[in-house]
Formats: structure tokens, sequence, C-alpha cells
């Protein structure tokens, strides 16, 4: 079973502060390369894992898709995403994605945003993915990168003499559970390196077709100064793969 | 013109002090696995870029090989290569890697050890490599990792609380020269992201098949506990890639 942190109450009255809660997509940095990671969605049928407020599944709609699967395991994400439209094709449904079993040969795209990096159970979730999407379908998706997630102390440091900041890598060939804090504590997220991501998906059919380690460009850094850490470690590792 | 730093008398006589040099691929950690990623080499046309003491040529051709061409731009390497066989199979020439230009279609197996870092104009070579190699032929590599790459003080670092070691990772995103030492001063490296390897081979027909971040098994840190260092952040990205 995996950790509910989004329908704890403290947790999830900070996270709808959050600015990709408050403006969805548009409040994403990472959304503009993802997006351009997706095909046409015209009549295809979407999958999305872990959906939150359901941003990317009216996306998806207003985009032509023919139907969407939109699944998260917290009540109040679906709640509220329930609330924010009445499309009949777009079906919400609670679920643990640590347990979820899926139809073969059935959907044309599978997106993911930020959820894979809380999944223990990976393996089966990404064959699981591997068999249900058709010849040529996508998978498209975001986690918080190795780099971010590998250490024993995931914060800047400041080096006194140079002044400049470093990010301290360790335990990087360490997988599993990393415990950070994030809103509340111990958030529970899973650390694997790139190589354990790109050889989960070579081994499922999944052939590799974009791989992003978003950076925020110079315009985006005179709006939000603060992100100039971004250039000095990734944050965000975005993925594209076509099923063979 | 690329940096000779393996001409320089002071450099190669520490250079070949080396296991990897004094034992061949038996003495490089990496090699089990680089050779996992290798087809069949019988009766193959094989390309070495960086062939050094030309470890990896004898080997091909003890394998079946139908012919391998060695590259390297340094003669100390090359005169020590040709030194060591007889074999006409194996042809040695000296060349810069930067303006190498190669026969489409024609070989199977492209390999490269520790190289690839080494040349700042790397996509004008992947895109000749893509070129050459046959329908289903194989690229198969080893470059220093991104993550080791990228630091302006590529040393470890003791937390002086905990005794424990971490990378004091930065500019992982500013890509280009790095410039260390390593026997000698200012050794000029390449550095780039993992998502640029990755998109330069996709964007040349090279279809990823193998992606591992080296690190010691339990048997290798017995033997070499310094080695233990390399769970914390890798040095070696290994890669194979199959032509589409």
């Amino acid at each position: 079973m995996s950790q509910n942190v989004y329908d704890q109450q403290e947790f999830f009255e900070s996270y709808i502060k959050l600015d990709r809660q408050v403006r969805g997509l548009a409040g994403a940095p990472e959304w503009p390369q993802l997006k351009a990671m997706l095909p046409n969605l015209d009549a295809l049928n979407v999958l999305d894992l872990g959906c939150g407020f359901g941003w990317f599944a009216r996306f998806a709609r207003e985009n032509g898709a023919a139907s969407v699967r939109a699944i998260d395991l917290s009540e109040r994400m679906l709640n509220k995403a329930r609330s924010l439209t009445n499309d009949e094709k777009i079906e919400y449904e609670r679920a643990d994605l640590e347990e979820l079993r899926l139809a073969e040969n059935y959907y044309d795209v599978v997106f993911s945003s930020l959820t894979f990096h809380y999944i223990a159970n990976l393996p089966t979730l990404i064959k699981e993915i591997g068999k249900s999407l058709r010849p040529s379908g996508h998978l498209v998706c975001s986690i918080e990168h190795p780099i971010y997630t590998a250490p024993s102390r995931p914060s800047f440091v400041v080096d006194e003499k140079t002044g400049r900041q470093f990010w301290p890598l360790d335990g990087y060939q360490d997988e599993g559970l990393r415990s950070t804090n994030w809103f509340v504590e111990r958030v529970k997220k899973q650390h694997r390196t790139v190589g354990t991501y790109i050889k989960m998906f070579l081994n499922n059919n999944l052939q590799l077709a974009d791989f992003t380690e978003w950076y925020p460009d110079e315009k985006e850094l005179e709006l939000h100064p603060s992100w100039e850490s971004e250039l000095e470690r990734p944050t965000f590792l975005l993925i594209g793969a076509i099923k063979r």
C-alpha cells in the first residue's frame, strides 16, 4: 500500500497553494518540454497515472482525446478533480498504482507527472504500462531526477571560501527509500538511478524517444531568479518512450 | 585539433602504469559490463575509436572479427599497439576524431572506450558513426559520467560533523570545457549532460539498447576498499546503441 500523504489535512492545505495546483499545467515549469513529447492526442485513449486535480486529463480532452482514464490514490485530489469537470469521457478512479493491473494492448498514451518516484513496486507498474500500450503507443512521464532524490541531505551547501553553492551528492547507487520533509515530515520517495529507469523501460519494449533534464531558460530566470540553482543540478527528468 | 596529452612524456610515463594499461581489458573494472553490450563479433567489421594500446582491437580479432580499424591521436600509443601484434587484419591509424569522416553503411560494430568526453565536436563524430554503421549495427562506448565531469572542483568533500563524504556537484547544466589535473596539469575534457548524450544518439538513428552506470560489486570492494566512493557517485557511463 502506498503512502497517501495527499489526504493528510496539513499536507493538502499547503500542497494546493503550489503554483502548479493553482495555475495547473501553466504553473509547472517543465510542462512545455513534457507537452512536446506527446503525440497529437486526437481520438486517442489516454491513461493518466497520478492525475491529481485532473489538469492533464482536461487538457487531453480539450485536445481531442477520445477518452481519459485518470487515476489517483488521494480521495481529496479526485473529489476536487471531479468538481472541475462534467466531461463524461474522463473517468476518475481511485486506485493504488502499486497494485494496478491494466488491460493489454488498449491505450495510445500513458502519461504520468511526478509520480513514479513514489512507487516502490515500479517494475510491476512499468510492466503493466508496457503491456497496456498499443504498438507505437507513447509513455510520457516526469520524475524527480535521480541526482535530486539520491542525497542523504538533499539541500544545497554553500562553500565558505568561494560563496558558490553545490549539491552534496552521495548514495547515488544506494537505491530505495528516501524520507524527506515536504510540508510534512517523512514523505516517502523511492530513489533509483538513471540507468535503472532506462533499463526498466527497455526491458518492457518501451523504446526511448525523448530524455530531458529540465532547466530554466533565460526568460524564466529573469522571472524567477531563485531557479538559478537548477543549473547546478537537475530536479526534473522528463522521459518519452514508444512501445515497440 | 584535439589536445594530445598522451604524447607528452610526463603524462605517458604515468599513464602506462595504470592497471588498465598494464593488464589491458582485465585491468579495467567496467570491462565485463561493456563486453556484455557487444554482439558476437564473428566475421564483423569493427571500428575502434581511441584505441590506445590496442587491447580491444586484439580482443575483437581473437573473437572472430573480420577486420579492425583502430584509430588514435597519439603516435606513442599507436607505436606501442603496433609492437604488440603482427595481425594484418588490424589496421592502426593516426587521426583526429574531431575531423574523422567515415564511409557510409560499412561497420558492424563501433567501439569507443573513455574517449568521447575528450571530443569537443562530438555531434559530428556521432553523426559519422550513425552513418557508417550498417542497419542493426552496434555502437558500444564508455564515457566519464556527466556527474563526474560536471563539478568545478571534482573531488570528494568530507562532512566534518558526520564524517560522510559527498561529491560537490555543481555546473551540471553548464556544458563545455573542463580543465582538470590528471598526471599533468590542464587536461581538457568536455562536460555534457546525460540528456545531451542520449539525444545525440537518438538524433542519429542510434536506438538505446543498454545504459549502465558502473559501480563495483561486493567482491571488487573487498579487493579494492577505496572503490567504495564509487557508490556515492558514478565515474563511468556505459552505453550500447543499435542502428535503426
